[in-house]
């Protein structure tokens, strides 16, 4: 199994012209039995939900888009360009300096700002009860904040992109901050942090190492145990196959089996073409990992997103969608196939507004995007599927062919070990209770990333 | 007034062949009215005390050699030559793994990480009562623990030193006992960290920055508040002024009148041939602000190492040695000239043993040591000399001229803000009150970096 599919995004989105597109989790840690070929991220820039609509619908959040010069390394002092990094900011609602009116700043993610902007209502609902600034600058090597002058520059080598890191992020975090309320004269002024996701793990991370830039952290969905010999690595997979079997044990049962399906259709005389009509496809299928794939993307963001309401975060979706998804898999007529009841379930996550009449399962030709890059450095999140609990194929996490993998895909060798040592990990619970003062973290237990949480290492994760 | 010459070493040691030689501060803040040319820092290869006389004295700190390759930036991805940081190590007195023995590490800073364990005895005596494992690691770009291959390499130019932080510096101590500690099964053992000067500003930083690696530090004569806007700049010269003033007013108006006499002497026909012969140098006096720097350096170290018994941390010395100063300047016959009472005084410094007949005031060549890099990148610390409570010439700080300097000597330009960001600095208060636990700030009153001390910005420092 090539380790590349072993990056798993936690969220992602890639900016390709005016459209968003994401990036579902390879199929992270299933090796389809003997299909087990290197395969790219692949971008779904057709299935998903364009920024512009968001925006355009929720122009309730306003903001100045801004930019401030960063340098590229914080922590040496090469000769490097500096890069402008974007941040949106509203004041609408501060109390300013003389009363003190607090920043709550969202550390911005892997994605284009705007897009968690739009889609972090809390924050933007608190901000006038607090009289607070809102502020949400974006992530380097994200949506507009570039180094080198470009993405295509930027990304171009494992030189350009030396530079992406958690650490340097938060450097950008610390430094832009400071910088402001020296100029506001708003020294006083507290700083609250918020994020969610890799975001949550920023925040949770600067309160920790800048205690004396913020003055508490809202980490939400923020996995920051999720690393080497920490949380057991078959947790994800586990979470995400319980949300199935909650709502319904068949269809828990009917998914598990699917990839034998898919399998043997695959390897049939023409099954290539029957899987592409079975699933709607524009294009015909070249393998049927590549559709697997696509099968297990939207298993995990499913679980991820699995909210009560319905929502537009990934997608546009239904309340408690994946009960939506089991209703259609569990609801088809007697002698309806398994992979025919896949497709039934599916659509639910990626046609939902059934605007679409085929579907794509592009490939990134060059394996590039972001979070890629950040797996295969510092993030190295080991997954594995387990033999009985997992409704996807079995699958053992292996250090070797992941590190190799990356060697192949970046010319970059993975420190699995920096980031517990630098943030902690085994010994957090001291740190945290003796020092880490004034954090909440925040998780829904449906969300597969729940199962790297602090709580949960702490308390025995319940599943 | 050349920038360089306001890089003020807290201390300074550089290794060359098997004698360690000390660069005493250049004559920071003092432009001697109308002498102000570039001055290289200065070492006093002569006038050093070897480190091997030393090491032989103090045979009773028993410690093996070891070598720890580390990442040569941990906070990027370039692909860059690991280096050998070597650490000293004793566990003769350690209770082990099973019975959670502590380990005490000392943070090597600017410096042979040799002489810093010889003249740390604290540490040596109180590990056998806690059952203690001893560990001496040295800091990046000193002694062994070179870059590159070698100090020549390292110490090329802006981008082989640029790697030289405090932040890369705290990362190498932190991967160097992660690693250790799980090598040893010792990852219950709790880590004590020590530091004096430099050092102790990396002991508290590092306490601050990984809780999880460290439970507390003692923090000695660490300046973590000499930084911009925080401390005012002229306190380091007030203090040493005031540790002559309350020996002896007379021995402080002498020493404050006598750099006019130094210009004056020196602006006479034949004057630098006068001065070579009352200062008994073994070579003609190029100009009469290389033997004012010499004499800026000697008052501004006694003042550092005022210790009340004899010692010979930077020079053989008696104890109370700014008294013994005074008690010479005071006490020649009537008639004695300034410049010869300065001499005589100076001599303690520079000769308590009597053993030297002449004395060398050689520059150093390329002006490439350790802290003139740091002092020139992230260690900016405004030092001023005021008009009445110096003894020094009059001198404010100015950064156009201090950041000039730098891009003139090593071609970088400094972050003045980037420590106080980075660290803390006029909000360290809260941060450490509410969040930084366990950390001992000890600091000697007479010792001038006592000024930028984390309590004296608090409860106002008493001069």
């Amino acid at each position: 199994m090539a380790a590349r599919s072993l990056h798993f995004p936690i969220i992602i989105i890639i900016i390709a012209s005016t459209t968003i597109i994401f990036t579902p989790p390879a199929l992270a840690s299933q090796p389809l039995n003997h299909l087990s070929s290197k395969r790219a991220p692949r971008f779904l820039s057709k299935h998903s939900y364009p920024i512009k609509t968001q925006l355009q619908e929720q122009q309730q959040y306003r903001y100045e888009s801004k930019y401030f010069y960063q340098q590229l390394d914080h922590f040496s002092f090469l000769n490097l360009p500096k890069f402008p990094q974007r941040y949106l900011i509203n004041t609408d609602h501060w109390a300013g300096p003389e009363r003190r009116g607090p920043i709550f700043l969202y550390c911005g993610n892997e994605g284009d700002i705007e897009w968690f902007a739009v889609n972090t209502g809390f924050v933007w609902e608190i901000a006038p009860l607090f009289g607070a600034m809102v502020l949400f600058p974006e992530h380097r090597y994200y949506g507009e904040s570039m180094p080198y002058g470009s993405r295509e520059e930027a990304y171009k080598n494992a030189s350009t992109l030396s530079y992406l890191t958690a650490e340097q992020a938060l450097a950008d975090f610390a430094v832009l901050i400071t910088d402001l309320k020296r100029n506001l004269s708003a020294q006083a002024c507290p700083v609250v942090l918020f994020g969610g996701s890799y975001g949550g793990m920023l925040a949770a991370w600067m309160r920790l190492k800048y205690p004396h830039v913020a003055i508490g952290a809202l980490a939400s969905s923020a996995p920051i145990l999720q690393f080497e010999d920490i949380v057991p690595p078959e947790t994800f997979y586990n979470i995400v196959s319980n949300d199935f079997k909650r709502e319904s044990t068949s269809c828990f049962n009917t998914i598990k089996e699917s990839w034998d399906a898919l399998l043997s259709e695959g390897l049939k005389k023409n099954g290539l073409v029957q899987l592409t009509k079975t699933f709607h496809l524009c294009r015909e299928l070249k393998s049927t990992e590549d559709l697997a794939n696509w099968l297990d993307s939207a298993y995990s963001y499913l679980a991820m997103v699995d909210y009560p309401y319905p929502s537009s975060f990934m997608m546009p979706l239904p309340g408690y969608p994946i009960g939506e998804v089991c209703k259609r898999i569990d609801g088809c007529p007697d002698g309806t196939s398994i992979l025919e009841r896949i497709f039934e379930g599916i659509s639910i996550y990626y046609n939902y507004t059934g605007e679409l009449h085929c579907f794509e399962l592009d490939d990134d030709p060059h394996g590039l995007d972001g979070w890629n890059w950040q797996a295969c450095t510092e993030m190295v999140m080991p997954m594995s599927s387990s033999h009985n609990a997992s409704m996807f194929p079995t699958y053992d996490f292996n250090y070797s062919s992941y590190q190799e993998g990356c060697w192949e895909e970046f010319g970059v060798i993975p420190r699995p070990r920096w980031i517990t040592t630098e943030f902690g990990g085994q010994d957090i619970k001291t740190a945290l209770e003796t020092f880490g003062s004034n954090i909440i973290f925040s998780n829904g237990l449906l969300d597969p990333w729940s199962g790297g949480r602090y709580a949960a290492a702490i308390y025995g994760l319940q599943l």
